[in-house]
């Protein structure tokens, strides 16, 4: 199913589906075409996002979701986002199919946006349901200047609508998410499965060195100011810091002498940095440190850094009741329940105070590599994650 | 006369003069204006260069060439190359109005390309001259797809003519040049001038590492193989060993992770080498320890590197006679002779193996920056290095 959807792209010979392009309108279709066939009244909502739901008989029953998203990142792999919402499809077709009765009503949630790449906004579909949509992103315009409100508009939507897709978190009985590590530790461990702990918060900045540009023959090493030499000491002193902590990672995912030539010495060198922990204190110590190097490094060669930092996020920790539901029926399922944190964003994040939140990891192939044609997973470890999720929803009260 | 010159530009609010544009034309009108006022026979060739001459009644008189370019980089200072042009049609009208009788006829030539900025091939003005244009340079294009050649044959230049431009090395007396020295060395020292012993010869390379892209929250620090991580250890590398050997440089002046994002380790980093030395040999063992590094640290961190070398120009020596007759010209003006490799190319090598070259160069002020607009030279330097090239012509034989 996951190779179906895939066939639906934005680019030749590769996965990209943003946020209502042609290719991600027709992968809802299909979506909610599958829930219905499964037996699931569905639903595409206002802002594209697929909803499924199987009713429960019992009075005053909450709702569980299972979701994940369907959009993608360009040039993507096949199981980021998707896999979650076809492991939750299986799942509920089989209680459909059982006729199983459950204390809750399931909904299986196909979100329409969580990569952040048309309108550099994540979680938009999340975001809306779980009642944290920031209206402001309706001014947010994509790469050729046209505005959210306006793809919105162009789809019929009305803006006052969104706000009622809003779950009252009374009326939830918690969020779960299924989704691929994008990493490799599952698989240096040998293990199909493993539990999330909680989502890591992140700190991202922009850097900016000034140096002073100059002929790259005629200034001595001695008499220089070169802003690239000193942002590739910086780069070097993030990898160092966040080697040293488990469970902390940085990155300097971009870096570039703006106008540079072969032979002028850098004036100016620009990079970002994403530092991230499974908890803030870890993360902050480690910004602070990061900070005080940059500080160093600058001083010491007679340059100057302007950090701007563009994003904070705080670690979110998953319910410690949804952990333990998970690790149970891991457990019998035969696998050694393991728990780990979880570097990337999900939607899950969303619905973190909202109502509790549980997240399983599916072991990655190739190396753990995501956001990548290259991504992979085996069937088997599917097949065992929708074992373990009917599992929990069956033993769910 | 430098200041009038940088009114000509093709950008607003700064001075860029670029191969047979607006600017560059109007500018080389000035020229011949001058040369003409100043009492030389005067005319623009087939390439542009502006050629002002001084004949010798002397029979069988050679020829001795003055020159610089009067081209420029992009948003540049108004001295690099135009001073020695104009410090030399100073010279050239002094020796007409004092109707000074020569041994060999004068020259003086504002050559009309060195900067190379258009269609990346520098030195067409002084390599036609000098017998050394390499004609494959015709289908060379612009950045808007301008073939050099056409852009000649729309000045009705008859391509044939070029060759004949060429000077026959046997009717030289020599080339003489003063430049800026576009670093900070005569400033440091408290000196307006010094003599240049040679043109450093430089390698230029490209260098590309692949490492492997992925989730900048998802793979663990030891775990990553970072292809920008990577490239900062090798610029690091670059400066260490290039610092530790006086007349040695080595530029990483452009760096970049193609396609990089905040959130993905970058999987692959370009950037580029420029190392020159006032000896080959030095410039050489240079190298060959940058690749030894390159080698180590691509091994360690489990990545690769292509290094592709893209230009490699052996130092030019500057002729004994010639740095003598500088130094004793410089001595008699009072100022201690100091003598100084050349880290930047000039006109002046295009001559080496021609005739017998000097140099002179004249102290930069601001911590010798050039290349920008920030650069400078005083009055007084000005004065003295022509008072000093008109010594040195007056007593050559």
């Amino acid at each position: 199913m996951a190779d179906r959807l895939a066939q639906w792209s934005e680019m030749q010979g590769g996965l990209t589906c943003t946020y209502f392009s042609n290719a991600h309108q027709a992968v809802a279709q299909d979506l909610r075409t599958w829930m219905r066939s499964a037996g699931l009244r569905a639903e595409i909502d206002a802002v594209g996002n697929v909803v499924g739901r199987y009713e429960s008989t019992a009075p005053g029953a909450r709702t569980l979701i299972v979701g994940s998203h369907y959009d993608t990142v360009a040039n993507a792999g096949r199981y980021d986002g998707r896999l979650g919402i076809l492991t939750a499809l299986v799942v509920a077709e089989e209680l459909v199919r059982a006729q199983q009765q459950l204390p809750f009503h399931l909904e299986v949630i196909g979100f329409a946006e969580e990569e952040g790449v048309r309108f550099s906004a994540p979680y938009i579909g999340s975001s809306v349901v779980a009642g944290r949509f920031d209206a402001a992103l309706l001014q947010r315009s994509d790469s050729k200047g046209v505005s959210l409100g306006t793809v919105l508009h162009e789809h019929s939507v009305d803006l006052t609508t969104i706000e009622r897709l809003a779950r009252r978190p009374q009326s939830l009985r918690g969020y779960l998410e299924i989704h691929i590590e994008q990493g490799p530790q599952l698989l240096e461990r040998d293990l199909p499965l493993g539990i999330v702990t909680s989502i890591a918060g992140a700190v991202r900045c922009r850097i900016a060195i000034e140096g002073v540009a100059g002929h790259a023959g005629t200034v001595p090493m001695a008499l220089r100011h070169d802003a690239a030499a000193a942002a590739a000491e910086i780069v070097l002193a993030v990898e160092q810091r966040c080697a040293a902590v488990p469970g902390l990672v940085g990155t300097v995912g971009q870096i570039e002498v703006p106008h540079g030539l072969i032979n002028v010495i850098p004036g100016r060198c620009e990079f970002s940095l994403d530092v991230r922990a499974t908890d803030d204190t870890t993360r902050d110590a480690a910004i602070a440190d990061i900070r005080a190097a940059i500080e160093e490094i600058t001083k010491r060669r007679g340059v100057t850094a302007v950090i701007t930092e563009i994003a904070r996020h705080s670690a979110v920790p998953c319910a410690p009741a949804m952990q333990q539901a998970f690790a149970q029926a891991v457990a019998r399922a035969g696998i050694a329940p393991f728990h780990l944190a979880s570097g990337a964003g999900h939607d899950a994040e969303q619905f973190a105070g909202v109502t509790d939140i549980g997240m399983l990891f599916v072991r990655c192939g190739n190396g753990g590599i995501s956001h990548n044609p290259l991504e992979t997973i085996t069937a088997d470890d599917a097949d065992i994650a929708a074992r373990v999720l009917l599992d929990v929803i069956t033993n769910l009260h």
